[in-house]
């Protein structure tokens, strides 16, 4: 299951991750010339981080980027879901200090669970503000998310492929959360339909939906809005009467790249939790080698 | 030559583009039922696009994006150079129209010259917006540019290539106007070469600079600034001697992706005519699989 | 645990999937002109794909690409490892038909499980083979994977991420399978280091190793052989003292890129198994914007 | 214009360059330590990569790769095109040398004009054979080309993107030469044609084809090769009637991507140059969400 809510209290998942995604079955590469040591008896390094920094500038973001990790994610279903996330992790730094200790951003990471949960996002926010005495602290994480669907026609299942995203910011006490939410869609063109004799040029769009909300929302209910707002939605497996559904389906629904926005942006201004959107979407148009764009973001 | 100017009137190059990077000697594709007619013959078609839209919602961007397109810009040496872009191009459309007309982005860019120049960046944003009756028009430009070096010790040139970016837009009258300069450079990590015995971690590092200004700011400046901010510069070719330099000035200029920022951002501080920046920068460290980042955004 | 063997049979995973990445709670979109029905009250469509071409060209390769798939494969440690794959199945087409019937792809890997399951590669290709009535049967197969390792001084624990590969296909009853590993590792240069008065140039490379054997070999053991061979590995997670050991061991294992594919060929050349393989580093520079390259193949 | 040839020699270009994509105006990056002085005053440093190496391995390939480069080539009408390449170059390294003195490979490329031209790729083979004094030596070269189109009823003239490579060795006097043509296309189903009530699902398109051939071969050649055997090609400009031409054009072309292969082969098949060929097509299917493949090889 996913959420976005501005607490994030709503992301759990099992606290147990025997079933995780990655072994941690005590695998050592034993470096001769790397035995753990206790650190009592290591020589003090210099600590150039903490130096004195003159130059009077802080620094609005400093971090790790592109760090790639197994996550757990719940479905709406309740039962967990294995992903790959790439993450990134900031805090401010004030103007005294010339430098941030990155590997405790790895550190924060690790002490939330073998397998990061989403549901700590706020607990790995404040974390990052004790352990750098920041100010303010980011999260982004990025991963691919599945959910099952059905043929229409044959009623066949097979799993489909999104993109989800969570942007985290904490500034003191105050927890800022966008969902990002990215679905493929089918769209038809309504001017190539209303002038051509026959047939009307169609293709796979990207739709990409970001929000803030006063409760938790799920994945799956922003992949549904963005779904029921194309000509028509994907599925990895078709059998022919079902592709025969599609095509009717979308060439009864025609969308230029304006109205799916507007499609999405009309459901999300009816939305109860949503307090701010951005809507795009581009599609990868079939008679051109450049796309076609749209946007709305919500003031 | 490269400059940022907030009204872009900086940015000259020659009219005459005979030498330009494509070629319009007249080769024609004749499709035998593609002939070209006067369009009086041609029946009137449905503008599906012009027609009323209900759902009450303006749409902030639309337009065409990922357009490949050679365009020619001006060194500082005053010298022609031909790179080819990926071009953005948007407007506003209000809520009583259900679409835009796509094409005419392109034929605002081809109206502009067989090659498009960037100083036409100010009439192509308000040919922009005459032409779609908007209020707001956006453009995108990005592309690979290259400057000559010479390597430090040998002296042998090469050249070096960075990517530089425009975004334009117009607001009424107003003109808004970001120059955009990526440049690789070296970093070594300082609290590397203080706790070693011998040696110092480094790496390909990324630099990201976005400035407003009051008057044109030449790209080249903007390198200039950012490859004096780290280790040390790159360059394609270096000899022995020239190996010998910069390993040896990397070791002895160590800067931590902190302090690549904040040099940054303290040159663009005293820079009489940048009004806001951004500066980024992204080390490729050489012991993680990970990125180190900083940001710096003036208010 | 993650094994290529000409035959497959060493990837082995639990049967059941209850664990697995995709929840399976039969969780259904049902749209309203979606109902599924039974086959029989469809009307037969036509088979376009089966019809006669005459062309007389056979396809060598026909298929799905690009599929997003959740697997499981297991470590070395022998617990299950969750993970996302980018899947391509192709098979030939005789030059008698006109088309492939692309559905089955997707129908043949959801039989093998929720969840496909390494080991059931060989199935999959033959049942590829069944399907298709099909001489040849490929399958690609590409993930993260992910170890999990100790820093060489602090004994502190993370994940490091590398990127594995499977290709395999069927011809007839034979099987040939290529295991691919990619790791990131640092490189020093050993130039720069002889010539210059105090440090040396490193980072980060990219090492991909391709291999046939005759038995099993793990991807634990690929990334053993590359990670021994560069002037250091590289980890998610050092602390200060850390940081000083992978700094003076990188010093101490100058490597060209040259130094470096030799160094894996020549325990390639020494492992019982491998009978065939194929080693490539780049490194990404830290004195240019350009990577340097070496491969070699063993014939 | 564009011409693979096995000898390479239709590769002609204008030899002046002060056209040239890049300024060469002397412009000096002057950095107080780094004057250039004679050699001869230059004390003699290491030659690390001349030592014997003792694993006796031969090196296939070793080189740079990812340099970014402008180039010059010219279209079928006879005018100068430049755009920016992407360029690796290689040589064998024999089992007695530890490395290879990568900075020679940019001052062959140097060597041969301020921009390269592409008719001087054997010139450039031969010479890093030379220079390295190596038995094999390779370049690729990769790089957008454009091309002016006219819309099928308007008439309206842009320019259309494609992407083209060569990839070029000598073995002694041996050239191999490999013209590679990368055009984006549409593509309809001829299944969903067949079995819709109405419409049919359409897309853009991948095609790569790939040549060897005994006399200089078009770039323009090939894009019509490969434009011709899809459903329609694509514009960057299209008025409404060119719309409609081009959706009607496309529901009576219906192509499978394994149509869109056996098209291209067999008119290859039919070329009097072409002596060796691989066809492949990726359709970014409109009602999936991962890409149909095909692919035909010439023995």
């Amino acid at each position: 299951m996913f959420k976005a809510s501005e607490n994030g209290t709503g992301h759990l998942a099992p606290k147990h991750t025997s079933r995780g995604p990655a072994m941690r079955s005590g695998r050592l590469r034993l470096n001769s010339r790397a035995k753990s040591r206790s650190s009592a008896r290591l020589a003090k390094l210099h600590d150039k981080q903490s130096e004195r920094d003159y130059r009077e500038l802080r620094i609005d973001k400093v971090g790790v980027r592109g760090l790639r990790f197994p996550i757990q994610v719940r479905d709406k279903a309740r039962l967990v879901q294995n992903t790959i996330a790439t993450i990134g992790m900031f805090v401010d730094l004030p103007k005294e200090f010339k430098g941030t200790h990155m590997s405790r951003f790895i550190e924060v990471l690790n002490a939330h669970g073998d397998v990061i949960h989403v549901e700590n996002i706020t607990d790995i926010l404040h974390a990052m503000q004790e352990k750098f005495h920041a100010a303010t602290s980011h999260i982004e994480i990025e991963f691919p998310y599945f959910m099952e669907k059905q043929a229409p026609v044959s009623g066949k299942r097979s799993l489909m492929d999104y993109v989800a995203r969570f942007d985290a910011a904490a500034c003191g006490n105050r927890i800022d959360f966008v969902l990002t939410v990215q679905a493929m869609v089918t769209t038809l063109c309504p001017c190539s339909k209303a002038i051509a004799a026959f047939g009307a040029h169609n293709q796979r769009g990207r739709v990409t939906v970001a929000i803030r909300s006063r409760n938790a929302v799920w994945i799956e209910d922003l992949v549904a809005i963005i779904e029921s707002s194309a000509s028509s939605e994907l599925y990895a497996l078709l059998k022919r009467h079902d592709e025969k559904a599609v095509t009717e389906r979308a060439y009864q629904n025609p969308v230029f790249v304006e109205d799916l926005v507007r499609n999405v942006a009309l459901k999300l201004n009816h939305h109860p939790d949503v307090s701010w959107y951005k809507v795009e979407a581009e599609n990868y148009e079939s008679i051109h080698n450049h796309n076609a764009y749209a946007c709305i973001e919500k003031p």
